[in-house]
């Protein structure tokens, strides 16, 4: 094999992985990290996480044999190094670019991609039905599902752990960094700590075992013979762990940056045959000095100088901050205003609610379904709680918002973080449903900012109201709008662009400045506009609404987010049931019919024909060439 | 007190079960029954879990105060005790009539209900929440949440499960009966079962532990030693169990038909103080011999004979049925096709396919999250996985469906029963949200059917696809159809009342009955009209929709679902952006701003003004007088 600088270069596959000698492989895993931290010092992207299973990845792949078996990661933004490793190095410096590789596993990116995800906790699920259509088809192959302590916290990781047993050839890997993206919470955390603690345990018993089998006909009495000695020294470590009350065998903890140990291990597991669990313990950002000390940071990440460590600051502020900062400073006149997070304090700005208000503040780990219900309780008790969560993340709680939250018209209020485009992130982090499943949720009022002071008003406004509400807000920083709006109140604002608009915009939200620079050019071709941006999502006031449209010859519902069921088709219908559609055509630009992809913000609104430039087009071929 | 028949009488509130002395609480269980048994063999619901929970709840009445402290009753039908005993026994014979009692506990019902459900796993989250709230506010009550082993089995009761340590006076009844509606499933299953078989090991092992600790200071150590040797002797008890590794004090196992016994234990978790876990064993059905015998016929139930324990049955099969038969034969011919059910074999028709096709049959647990990603792996492995699940079930995996299904074009089939109007379970268990999320899911495609005959074809269309699809069907039998329709392919029928429409009525599923009657009456009224049942939802042809309204004044569109995304608003829209609406008048009937109550199928038709009466008056006043 080809030692030094470009080992890396000389695997087109895992086959090639498998031919590189063990003593090897330090010089391998050292390239992937350098290759790691020079790209994603690029692009941006998850670096701490894939800095820790380096290791892991080396040895899974040459144990197993993919894509023959599966390997199926969760979350997956810790599957970089899978993909250097399964014939994508070369196009590794495309990683999250438009048009370049996903910053997660997708099955339609690779073979080797077993199972795609972006979400937490549904590993252990795909990997149950893939393992079983392997058994039903005859196929003896193995079936890996890579799951954080993190993702442990949700509840979908234990409605599979409970469904696991008796399907065999499925192997459980609890990469425990002991953090999933902040510190992690809860009981199962304090749980796991102690098999931390208990350091190399496992190999001593797994050795004593294994000897004790090697003698025949008297082994297993006596592996239960020296284990119940075992335990008797040492109760510190229960003998039958939670593992093992789920009917699966375990294995661990094991320190998972040590690759010789995993593949012995997994080696191990694989030939049990019974679905097992390897509890390996890692170093998240290991092997580059800034994200090992600060692997939160490192977590998701712009783009740094990979020299210093240091994040090239796009400088001031973000929605999230302004959210946080405006939260603060509510809760310290309201003594009944609770912040909850699901796993994200710092991602969704409320660190320093956490610091200020600790009594008021509950992180509950990555369980966005009892986050729901949590703050229903709170509010059932008379606080106010603020549920601060990504758009996309909010999917999970969707039915909890309407069972607990509506149904009962419980005053919680949902901080809908992320909310439209994610950008880089792709397909499985985009915001781009909230607005319809809020929208279809009777007794939900849910604004849609645009600037940070329209969110801390829309924030007030929600949080004083005694029915549920939601605020969304985009990802990253409000845009300056140079437009004095004719008419503005807390539901809405309207600006000219000439007087007696043949085009009259409706939009909302961080899509509104595109907007208002299409009006601007049509006027510019001496077509008037209107743009009425919604600030108030619902309830709409239609009628309202319609009276901005008078004398128009086209409505033009501009949206960020999917159209069956958004604003656009729900005025759309409401104005076309209240005869405004006989005079006026009407027309939606919204997302429809496939999933927008990964890349930056302004490649994706062309993607989706949302740009200013598109818009504008678009509008002005539809009044046709008419002097105004 | 008053002995005998009456003593139930002499219940206004907690306060006065509170006087009955210990030695007279049989006479008032074995009344509490009877009223259970008389009301339900006349209004139908939920008999045998409440038949189980007698001795609870009386418990729970006498050793806490109410509604200081807050019981939250998981899923919720299971509270008609409690419901008897606060304040309710007059109105009780109204239990599930429209305008009666609810089935379920409900907020706006009585001061009693702490917190209202109908869905599964919810309750140890609200419970968390409103203790913290008690918490924050200085308010010292207790807070217990009652849930059964079956509800445990979802991911939210661990999710909560794991926020529960550090809540003090929160108390968590396990209430386990080994079964939730049909069997118990899962490895969290098995585990319990240990403690079942483990028989009163409770009493014996909490005396010792209590008479230990009144020694001053070598207290704590005895207790140590006492439960090392205790454990040696009795190994199959663990030492520290589950609940005690997510840090709640544990109570349990004991006899939860035993009342004296469940108030001392009671009692004791109550002093504790800390958050705990009462693991108590009831008998499903307790005291009615036939309940007893067949649990499951008498979980949810309609009229039947108090004398004989037969329903009165409605005769005839069901589309529950209907879907299990044709999934049968669908599944003789094509060994891919997986079925998969969230603890209702019997409820969505499964039974036969489990009994015929073992291997391929998959129950597990309440886990609808779990369920989708499951088959979604499945599918990934070319199986053809299709879930069964109630309509209001299945918004719980809502994220599932995009996030794992949709985005990744796998083929699932999602069989979505009880959509529509459930009738007298009420607003959390009606199916009106499934079109319009659905709806708005990319690439998925969506069947409602209004016979069986409809229902196995969509079945088979919807297998056949290389895309995720979902069958939805409502609750009870398919209706008659006299009409014969004048045009019908897979996606459509067209039913013509006289020639030239000036009605065109735009429907689905099972309203389409009382829309062909509102069509007809209008004919007889001088008005022709059409009626255009669509038999898919998703996509929509939405030209060759608009040709059937050619010349039509009047295009009404009826909805047996939640209005804001549903195809009554995809319909308006697209016809007012094709410029349908210029000439024709269009209107939409569907549910919207409220959650309809519970109560007959037609009672809630006239709520809404879905009667085939209401909607030809309302099309009849739109038309106007003119005559045709």
């Amino acid at each position: 094999m080809v030692a030094g600088k470009n080992m890396l270069e000389t695997i087109h596959s895992p086959a090639d992985l498998k031919k590189i000698p063990g003593d090897e492989l330090l010089n391998l895993t050292n390239e992937i990290r350098e290759e790691l931290v020079r790209v994603v010092s690029e692009n941006g992207g998850h670096l701490a996480a894939n800095l820790g299973v380096v290791e892991l990845t080396v040895a899974l792949h040459r144990v197993f044999d993919c894509p023959t078996d599966s390997i199926i990661f969760d979350v997956g933004h810790q599957a970089y190094v899978h993909k250097l490793l399964t014939g994508r190095r070369e196009q590794f410096a495309t990683l999250r670019k438009h048009g370049g590789l996903s910053g997660f596993p997708k099955i339609s990116e690779s073979e080797y991609d077993a199972f795609g995800c972006g979400h937490s906790s549904t590993s252990i699920s795909a990997a149950i039905g893939i393992a079983a259509a392997k058994r039903l088809s005859g196929d003896d192959s193995y079936t890996v599902a890579v799951i954080g302590d993190g993702a442990f916290t949700g509840g979908m990781a234990y409605e599979a752990l409970n469904n696991c047993a008796g399907t065999n050839k499925l192997i459980v890997i609890l990469n425990d960094n002991t953090m999933s993206i902040a510190r992690n919470v809860g009981a199962m955390d304090t749980y796991l700590n102690r098999f931390r603690n208990s350091g190399k345990y496992f190999r001593l018993k797994n050795r004593m075992k294994r000897f004790f089998l090697h003698i025949p006909l008297l082994g297993k009495g006596l592996v239960k013979l020296a284990t119940w000695v075992k335990n008797g020294l040492k109760h510190l470590l229960v003998r039958e762990n939670f593992f093992e009350h789920m009917g699966l065998s375990y294995y661990g903890p094991l320190d998972g940056n040590d690759e010789a140990l995993l593949e012995t291990v997994l080696q191990e597991a694989k030939e049990d045959g019974h679905c097992s669990v390897v509890h390996i313990l890692t170093q998240k950002g290991k092997g580059y000095s800034y994200a090992e000390a600060r692997p939160d940071l490192f977590h998701g990440i712009g783009r740094f100088d990979p020299a210093t460590g240091e994040p090239y600051s796009s400088g001031g502020g973000n929605f999230s901050a302004a959210f946080g900062n405006a939260l603060c400073r509510l809760a310290a006149e309201d003594k009944r205003i609770c912040a909850i997070s699901a796993a994200m304090p710092d991602g969704t700005g409320l660190a320093d609610f956490a610091e200020i208000f600790p009594e008021r503040f509950f992180d509950v780990g990555i369980a966005e379904e009892h986050a729901v219900t949590f703050a229903c309780g709170l509010a059932r008790q008379g606080m106010k709680p603020v549920f601060a969560v990504y758009s996309t993340f909010a999917q999970r709680a969707y039915d909890q918002l309407i069972h607990d939250g509506a149904l009962q018209k419980l005053p919680i209020v949902i901080a809908l973080d992320r909310a439209g485009l994610v950008g880089e992130d792709g397909p499985t982090h985009h915001g781009i449903f909230d607005v319809a499943f809020l929208n279809q949720i009777p007794g939900f009022t849910v604004y849609s900012p645009e600037t940070y002071g329209e969110l801390e008003r829309a924030l007030e406004l929600a949080i004083a109201l005694p029915s549920p509400a939601a605020v969304r807000y985009p990802r990253g920083k409000e845009l300056p709008c140079g437009k004095k709006a004719t008419f503005a109140d807390d539901t809405l604002a309207v600006y000219d662009y000439g007087c007696d608009p043949a085009v009259v915009f409706y939009t909302y939200g961080r899509l509104s400045a595109e907007v208002r620079q299409a009006a601007e050019a049509l006027a510019g071709k001496g077509i008037p506009a209107r743009v009425v941006r919604l600030i108030r999502l619902k309830p709409l006031e239609i009628s309202r609404l319609a009276a901005y449209a008078e004398g128009a010859s086209l409505l033009y519902v501009a949206e960020e987010g999917i159209r069956e069921g958004g604003i656009g088709e729900t005025l759309a219908s409401a104005f076309a049931e209240a005869g405004i559609c006989r005079d006026t055509r009407i027309f939606i630009r919204a997302i429809t019919g496939e999933f927008p992809a990964h890349g930056s913000t302004m490649e994706l609104f062309a993607d989706l024909g949302l740009t200013a430039e598109q818009m504008a087009a678009e509008a002005e071929g539809m009044v046709g060439s008419v002097a105004y």
